[in-house]
């Protein structure tokens, strides 16, 4: 036996920077660098108690598997991480399992080649200072939150007969002296640990563990766990959501005492509401047959397997036990590794299948080659865990700065606290119907709308699935609205058997989108999506005006005329702004530019028959600020203010679409505020639920409500979908909404403002606007969207131009998603801008590589 | 003291009786007697393990509550109620509170007047031999599943100075000898309970303790749990799972211990995944300040109290550290009062702010007066619970018989399983993006549908959010097919420029409905929801047949005839058929009536101008079987398959509408299978997520999904919705689809079968189609629908002839809704036939009164 130590200190100042590096990257998110392999079995051991015996089914299990015999010629390694370990030096699970293999080869006849070694990493200093005696080397300076670099290592080579060597690695990535909980031994001992370091650590000891073997080496490898499922760890976060990002497959070491049916079953739901998948449960016999009713509520889904009686006497060397436990631990381990190769099979499978059976909205199938489908085994805040196979198999992160199309929000510990909440809200209701009937979700969801976006002037609020729907009742309460005030309703009663010779128009403006649904598309200028091949019975029910938009070029914000504004340029002295800030600026109402626009608008109404006669202008509808759908282009906010006031003399009732804006996607709770007016009506859906699944309002004001009461249900609005207001969207939307305007959640939000604090660095903002691939860039709260200069068929809705561009960024962990040749950089309200700044830096990074194959495309 | 005890034991048969009575009340939903007093604040005590002092709690929560002054001049009664012990008679937690509080009074000075009394009702013949012995009666007979009336009652009154009187109330329900789990112990002393016993027995208990009090008596309740929160009970069902329909607000007593706070934090999980609410956790101090970790994961929403440390000498009176702990208890307390208050306070205004801020869709708010609102506090499988006041405040159930808007499947089990799925895909997932993605939840759910509802034709699943959107997507993917199959599509793009002179139309059945956006309202007739009141852009782009309907009138099957058939009838010999089952035979293919039909359809595609030139029939759309909103009209099966034969003949596409009758819906996974053929394009909805969250799917054929494959983006098609295939929402439709159709979970699937059996009792179907005031009844699958005999404004979708008949219906315990003058009763597939028999019963009942009132009104 040999045994080995170093130590070294860690630099104090490399160690603050190591800090702020973490702190910067991580906050919400896990580090880009954080892959997991996932070419050999890798299972973490919970359980739902302390001392119900961990370390001795990791015992079992490495015994099991390296004294197999197997059929293939296959040397085997089992790796032993113990990520956390207090007690420190007296316990040590690592020292456990190294000991008792190290007796089992030399028991074993003929004698097993095994090779053994277990380490320890860092330790409190305390705990260095106890294992290392004489021989601990203060650190020059003391350091507070540090740990001591221990990186003691002992190793023990048993020669058997045959030419494999087999090995056991057995890791202690943390230790601490006092064997009490991971923070408080953390926090007594001086050694606090982030997260994020823990994490590397395990990333790192599994890269090496795993990726390095010799060929056709068989490995397995667990991870225990210390105490409960639930217990903290060194920073204070529960492990369950410390080791999340990994989400590592697990067994379940239950507790097989009074009591202990309760316990397992609660630890599994704690693992379950986090994610986790197990795949066995073990725990040992004491009599109760505490299996059954755990095989009863797994349903037989999950294997339950019982160890005999453990020994209590602390002289018992376990051997026997061992023995006798040999059968079951063999079970445990075909287990993980049938489970494995199940696992590592349909990931496989997946892209194969996807394409075989799925039919991909707006995707053109033909052009996604199977290599191309991305597998998302997961998706922890704003990063997917995305299954990819290079020369071996692994998990890697990548950013969703598609924000799961435009509806993501929550950070990690938003998205744990949803996922109790959804169980909850099942639990307590499912669904129940909602006409008629009230109940908490619906009404805190619609007190917080009305006290939210709301304020100021909605009522009502008016439920249902998604955005298209939510505008189809929009535009029904408008038109009934304005029916009424225009005493069209009244004609139309008295007449009862005339023909529909009223033809209600909208005025919208081009290039906004309010959705899918027939109803919708009509409130849209004509496009790619309206096309006779798209939708034959679209028509395009509506006035469309060419509004003036804004935009960032060559660092500078711009604003760009349309045609009809042309001959008026002359008027103009400028169209550049000195800042974003000053386009919304409210003195602007009194420029030259907001009477040319006011005079066009009026002409509008004047001048087009849709106006007057039989054609009427029943509503407006806009996008607040920003055309998602339609290319990311931002309207002169200018513009859009004076239509809203005009149409508001008119006495034609206002549509604010902020299915997409809405929520804070632009910077506020609501664009209204940015924008500086207010609607009649207005619709939200995508972030209401902070980005879990689908719900929508139509929000209203009193007199729009009043328009439809009546002595009659036929004069009732009858348009409802079955989930209307359904109790999990409502839950769901009700804690998001409190959840983001909350400077206690949500680290943008500045106290006492209504605004997030700017995400998109401005310098880095200007730089890309500046780049030669690059026409436009807008930035605006939580997007960052830029249209590449193309020409002919590269630009517009259809153009693959980007293609090759996002696929060299998701190389660098960022999953973004093209608009034909805009693409664009989308977080959530809670993403940190030091997030933010690293997705600029990829992007420009390889904007600059785009740029140069295009050039010598261009040349040659 | 005196000591009473009184013995008898339970008749044999007597018993079996209720046993078999409580079985077919209760199966998947407790029985209608379940209603729980809200009068009175009353709590759970929970805990995260066994003997962590859930008693202790109990105690000192008496002592706080009884002995504590109060500015009122009420006397007070503290309930305590211990449903489940075992250990008994040496364990008896209702006797120690009994024991603590009488040496408290005694201390007491001045005295306080307290009457206390501790009462065994029920335990195991073991248990009553011990307690009773030589007193002990062995019952008459024995019997196996049935527990000793024992009836043990003890009292004590010490009177003080004052007049008023306060008590205690200690009741042990169900006693166990053994000290171990209460289903072994159960199951070894041959005294098995069932869950609905013991629910009966608590729900008097806390009738008797809360409602029968003297006038302005205060009141405390605490309801005592044995072990921790998911210790089995009696029968084996979890105590969490087990007590969920009285869903009692609840005191969480955690683990101070090393290992504690994982304990405490997954239990806690494990009552939230169940719907309840914790309104405090208390756990005992033993130094290693759990306390904080715990604070800080419940983010102060719940406080956390701590008890100093229980002193461990048996001999210990604990008096000095009840002293000790007053002021925890007397905060406890206070917490439990004001919680109390709050929620009354609650449910008391939601009527009214519900009437204020929702806007109800289908919903005439004129005719909602705030009274008839109802209060919904959860739902527990098919039953709501209603906040009702009559004279006190209570609890009460419905039966969800509008199966929530038709989308409700979920019985209690799979109601706790879909919420554990819940919390799990939120946590693993949430939401991610699904173009050229895939993940598990929406790959699993793509192969289930594939092999289940389209199973032999379909290929693709294309995912949105609801019946309306997947009736658009089928429209624009059926309107593609046709434009390919007949060139179309090459004339269109040959003449890009053209004028959209093809105006396509799809066919239709007049009083089917396909959803509320405009592109689903145009395929269907004009109706009440299609005016320009309702949808201005409303023209009805389709052709409408008028369909043959059957339904059952005076116990027989009968075939209603539309007007182009009346000129034919002298063919027929006989519209009658003998059964059900009948009207689906496949021989009728070749009947004279199928001939008719036939000829029919033939000339409508000859005759009518839509059928060709440029408003050809682009479509077929039918609801198969059963027409839902249409006033669940039943459609001759016969008629639908000739005409879909037809279309396919003349390469229309077809269009199943699945969303209201798919997913067991009329009896069979997809109706296709009754109506004996297949689509090319079919929507689902509804039921397709067992009743959670809304998700719809369109599936497809190959020959339709290749219609859109080619080189160019802007041939795929464009329609989509950012939940598309929602992992939340896919992954409740796996689990769903799989539940309904296993035997093991589902009852009413037999095995090998794919129909449910039999749901509606034929004998009182019949009886109803045979009533007075009923004018047909269609009986089928989960739904039996009657219209009522109406005439003038009573008959109609804006009736509100029906709604006496409903509202005396939910004081039975039956929330239905109704479309006019037609009503429904619906189920889930998975309810019994048991409970379908009483709710037929009980509109029979319902019906008669009915029928007298407006007879009395007819005759003046």
């Amino acid at each position: 036996m040999l045994l080995r130590h170093r130590h070294r200190h860690r630099n104090r100042s490399s160690l603050l920077l190591r800090a702020h590096q973490l702190f910067s990257t991580l906050s919400s998110s896990p580090p880009q660098s954080l892959d997991v392999p996932l070419s050999q079995p890798t299972y973490m051991i919970w359980s739902s108690n302390t001392s119900l015996g961990k370390t001795l089914v990791s015992t079992g299990l490495s015994y099991s598997f390296l004294f197999s015999s197997t059929s293939s010629f296959q040397s085997k390694k089992f790796l032993y991480l113990k990520p956390i370990q207090t007690g420190f030096p007296s316990d040590s699970d690592s020292r456990f399992l190294f000991n008792k293999l190290s007796s089992f080869s030399l028991r074993r006849q003929p004698p097993l080649s095994l090779s053994l070694s277990d380490s320890v990493i860092y330790s409190s200093v305390s705990a260095a200072k106890s294992v290392l005696s004489d021989k601990f080397r203060a650190p020059a300076t003391e350091f507070g939150s540090g740990m001591y670099d221990l990186n003691l290592r002992e190793v023990n080579e048993n020669s058997g007969r045959g030419e494999m060597v087999s090995q056991l690695i057995c890791k202690t990535l943390f230790a601490w002296e006092e064997a009490v909980s991971p923070h408080l031994a953390a926090e007594r001992e001086s050694g606090v640990v982030g997260d994020s370091e823990v994490l590397e650590m395990l990333g790192k000891c599994l890269r090496e563990g795993l990726e390095s073997d010799r060929e056709r080496m068989e490995v397995l490898c667990v991870v225990e766990t210390a105490g409960g499922v639930a217990s903290p760890g060194p920073s204070g976060s529960l492990q369950c959501d410390l080791y999340r990002p990994f989400r590592l497959p697990g067994i379940l070491v239950g507790d097989g005492r009074l009591g202990g049916i309760s316990g397992t079953i609660s630890a599994y739901e704690s693992l379950k509401l986090r994610g986790y998948d197990v795949i066995a449960v073990v725990l040992e016999d004491h009599g109760l047959v505490n299996e059954v009713p755990l095989m009863s509520y797994l349903r037989n889904r999950v294997p339950v397997l019982v160890l005999p009686p453990i020994p209590q006497d602390p002289s018992n060397d376990l051997i026997e036990w061992f023995d006798e436990s040999h059968d079951i631990f063999n079970s445990l381990k075909d287990i993980m590794l049938s489970a494995y190769s199940e696992r590592i099979q349909r990931l496989h499978d997946m892209k194969k299948k996807a394409g075989e059976i799925f039919w991909w909205p707006f995707t053109q199938h033909g052009l996604v080659p199977e290599e191309t489908v991305t597998v998302i085994d997961s998706r922890c805040g704003e990063n997917f865990s995305v299954y990819k196979v290079r020369d071996k198999e692994s998990i890697t992160q990548q950013f969703d700065a598609c924000a799961s199309w435009w509806t993501q929000g929550p950070d990690a510990t938003l998205q744990t606290e949803l996922a109790r909440d959804m169980g909850y809200t099942t639990a307590r209701f499912g669904h129940v119907m909602f006409p008629e009937n009230v109940y908490e979700p619906a009404l805190e969801c619609a007190e917080l709308l009305l006290d939210g976006v709301g304020k100021g002037w909605a009522s009502r609020a008016y439920f249902s699935d998604n955005g298209s729907t939510a505008i189809e009742i929009a535009l029904k309460m408008a038109f009934r609205k304005f029916s009424c005030d225009h005493e069209i309703l009244l004609d139309f009663l008295k007449n009862n058997t005339a023909e529909r010779v009223i033809k209600l128009k909208v005025l919208a403006l081009k290039g906004s989108y309010h959705g899918d649904t027939l109803g919708a598309m009509e409130a849209q200028a004509p496009s790619a999506y309206t096309s006779f091949l798209q939708q034959p019975w679209y028509t395009g029910r509506g006035l469309f005006l060419d509004p003036p938009t804004v935009f960032m070029c060559n660092s500078k914000w711009d604003l760009s005329l349309p045609e009809w504004l042309h001959a008026k340029i002359v008027k103009l002295q400028d169209t550049t702004f000195g800042s974003r800030d000053e386009i919304f600026d409210k003195s602007r109402d009194k420029s030259d530019l907001a009477a040319i626009y006011l005079s066009y608008i009026s002409q509008t109404f004047l001048q087009n028959p849709e106006c007057r006669g039989f054609d009427p202008i029943g509503a407006l509808i806009i996008e607040p600020v920003i055309h998602g759908s339609g290319g990311m282009h931002m309207i002169d906010p200018l513009f859009q203010r004076i239509l809203v006031n005009e149409c508001r003399n008119h006495k034609i009732p206002v549509i604010f679409d902020e299915v997409f804006t809405g929520f804070w996607r632009l910077g506020a709770e609501t664009t209204a505020d940015i924008l500086g007016c207010v609607p009649d009506i207005a619709c939200f859906a995508k972030l209401l639920t902070g980005g879990v699944i689908p719900l929508a309002v139509t929000l209203a004001t009193d007199a729009v409500f009043d328009s439809f009461v009546g002595d009659s249900k036929l004069k009732a609005l009858l348009h409802g979908h079955s989930y209307s207001a359904h109790a999990m969207g409502c839950a769901a939307a009700a804690k998001s909404m409190k959840w983001f305007k909350d400077p206690q959640t949500n680290i943008n939000i500045i106290s006492g403002q209504k605004l997030l604090r700017e995400l998109w660095d401005l310098e880095l903002v200007q730089q890309i606007s500046s780049h030669p691939a690059v026409r436009r860039v807008v930035a605006l709260g939580t997007v960052c969207a830029l249209e590449l200069q193309a020409e002919g068929c590269n630009s517009g809705y259809g153009s693959l131009y980007a293609s090759s561009l996002l696929q060299k960024l998701r190389e660098d962990g960022v999953y973004m998603r093209p608009l034909g040749n805009v693409i664009y950089l989308m977080c959530g309200p809670c993403t940190s801008p030091e997030s933010c700044r690293q997705l600029l830096v990829k992007l420009y990074r390889r904007l600059e590589d785009f740029n140069r194959v295009e050039e010598k495309v261009r040349a040659g």
